[in-house]
């Protein structure tokens, strides 16, 4: 049995989408139990069934709004995000799945699941849905706003493992995002770190990506510093968003626009659905002894259920085993 | 008469381009004259009128893969791009235009037009359409790979009043790309860059605007280093791209959708206007002593002609004297 943490209180909805998400992932896998760390008297009436589910009971929610992410984690030992991460750490769960703040969620991961001795850094690493319907990576996307070059190096391996093992990629490939495709493009880092993944062993290095590759992207891998992965990120999603209300808007605009809908509904259905992160799973926190998952703040049931599906798969593929073992046993620093 | 610089053999289409919308501009503007700097045998045939047209001839071009940008601006004195920014400087035309490779107009306009004195960098300012109908101006998205804030804050007077002057817009108002909205978001450079704006007179700072606003932007201005802002504009061009070739695959995937889109043509071609850059003109260069605008390399005659359009207004404007009179006498830096 594989025995999922889930932080019931987190997120948008809180346990009005964790709880759900919950039972459809029970239903679907038959190897999971799960422990709802949450507000008992809220979590019980949306409980379906009660096979393989554990209630941990705390009323006490992280903010959404958290301004303040270490002392959050640090004072709010019974919030469930703190509850769920303690647990794991303790071994009595094998992952956590929570939509609750992301930058408390990095820190949690940080200070109490604790960073794995072969990985300086933790990185957040969302999956992209692209337009070969293929997933890819990109990381850090916002847990360190400055890294080093072998800071890169880590997350590529680490991803590199991940990629085979959660995505299925035989061979995974990996990019540089930076602001040209030849090698001396961009700030000094960008330089060096293509050096630096240009020679290292492990990885299947491509030189660098362009953002406007982000969704149609050569590598299957894509890293960067946790600032310029955050702006490429956010732009992404705030550009298919906006560009979707634009969409709907000229639709409604008109009769032919509205009649042409009824023929071409399941077309657009098909159309948003394949910039949808809720197919995809949540973003994975790198770098730590356990699998963390992050689902998108405002996920619905089902974006949670394929959060819990990404960290089951996570742990039955002994992920972290194989990364401890990919990555170089002494610590490579070259500056 | 205003007196507009082409550089007839930049750009993917070269003067197949340039001289027809050249031809449109001069068409709709009675008050402009244009010198075509370019391959006469090829541009003769191509215009339709020769009223306020004149040909300086020139067969060299500026390679769009161009790698070393300051070596081919310092060498090829007669490619059409060093020819039209050599006659602005000696005053013979009043501004340029050109679809060439943005590094090396960004370089010619520096070395060949010149810096202004009350400004310490250049920076690349495109104009983005938005969900409002609306146009944004962002800075810098290429010049610069890092920047003190203090340039940041001779960006923002120099966009704002381009934004009155070119855009129409009143007051202006400015914000700060950045991964959060909170004034200590960011790396050190955008915490220091948010006090410096904060403190600075002439501009209306409204903080940090984070990337998912790109194309709903609260602000009408939106400043950033040249590194961070060449992410975020190829991410937006990306995205946008792939998205409408998803939507094409997805209308064009069964009977229903393809019937769906006879109904709903006019709505879809309104919807892919509204992401067009082809309407709002080029990116301008703003720092130099002249206004130059810079047309997308695979710019159309259409997309040409609004750049000329552009050009003209920055002209008629008195942009420069006026940006020069709005910046502080003496060089502010605070570091």
């Amino acid at each position: 049995m594989i025995k999922i943490g889930v932080d019931a209180n987190g997120g948008d909805f809180g346990v009005e989408a964790t709880v759900p998400g919950s039972m459809m992932a029970i239903q679907k896998f038959k190897d999971i139990e799960i422990v709802l760390f949450g507000d008992e008297e809220k979590i019980k009436p949306l409980l379906t069934n009660s096979e393989r589910i554990t209630i941990v009971h705390t009323k006490v929610t992280m903010d959404m709004g958290e301004h303040n992410p270490v002392h959050a984690v640090r004072t709010m030992k019974d919030s469930s995000l703190d509850m769920v991460m303690y647990a794991c750490k303790r071994g009595e769960v094998d992952c956590v799945v929570t939509s609750g703040p992301t930058q408390c969620v990095i820190m949690a991961s940080h200070l109490i699941v604790r960073r794995l001795p072969q990985m300086d850094r933790v990185a957040l690493c969302p999956i992209i849905p692209n337009y070969d319907k293929k997933a890819r990576l990109i990381l850090d996307v916002g847990a360190n706003v400055e890294l080093k070059p072998y800071h890169l190096g880590q997350f590529a391996i680490f991803a590199s493992v991940a990629a085979k093992n959660v995505l299925g990629i035989n061979n995974p490939t990996v990019g540089l995002l930076n602001i040209g495709s030849e090698p001396g493009k961009g700030r000094e880092f960008e330089q060096e770190a293509y050096d630096y993944l240009s020679n290292l062993k492990d990885i299947d290095f491509k030189g660098n990506v362009e953002p406007n590759q982000i969704i149609d992207c050569p590598t299957d891998i894509v890293v960067t510093d946790g600032f310029t992965g955050n702006i490429a990120i956010k732009t992404l999603e705030g550009t298919a968003k906006t560009m979707g209300r634009m969409l709907k808007d000229e639709i409604k605009s008109s009769i032919g626009g509205k009649i042409g809908y009824l023929f071409m509904r399941k077309n657009i259905k098909r159309f948003a659905k394949r910039m949808d992160t809720k197919e995809v799973g949540g973003a994975m926190i790198f770098g730590v002894s356990a699998p963390v998952v992050k689902a998108h703040g405002n996920s619905d049931s089902y974006a949670f259920s394929s959060a819990i599906r990404q960290a089951r798969l996570m742990v039955e593929s002994n992920l972290i085993e194989k990364v401890v073992s990919a990555l170089p046993k002494e610590e490579v620093k070259n500056e």
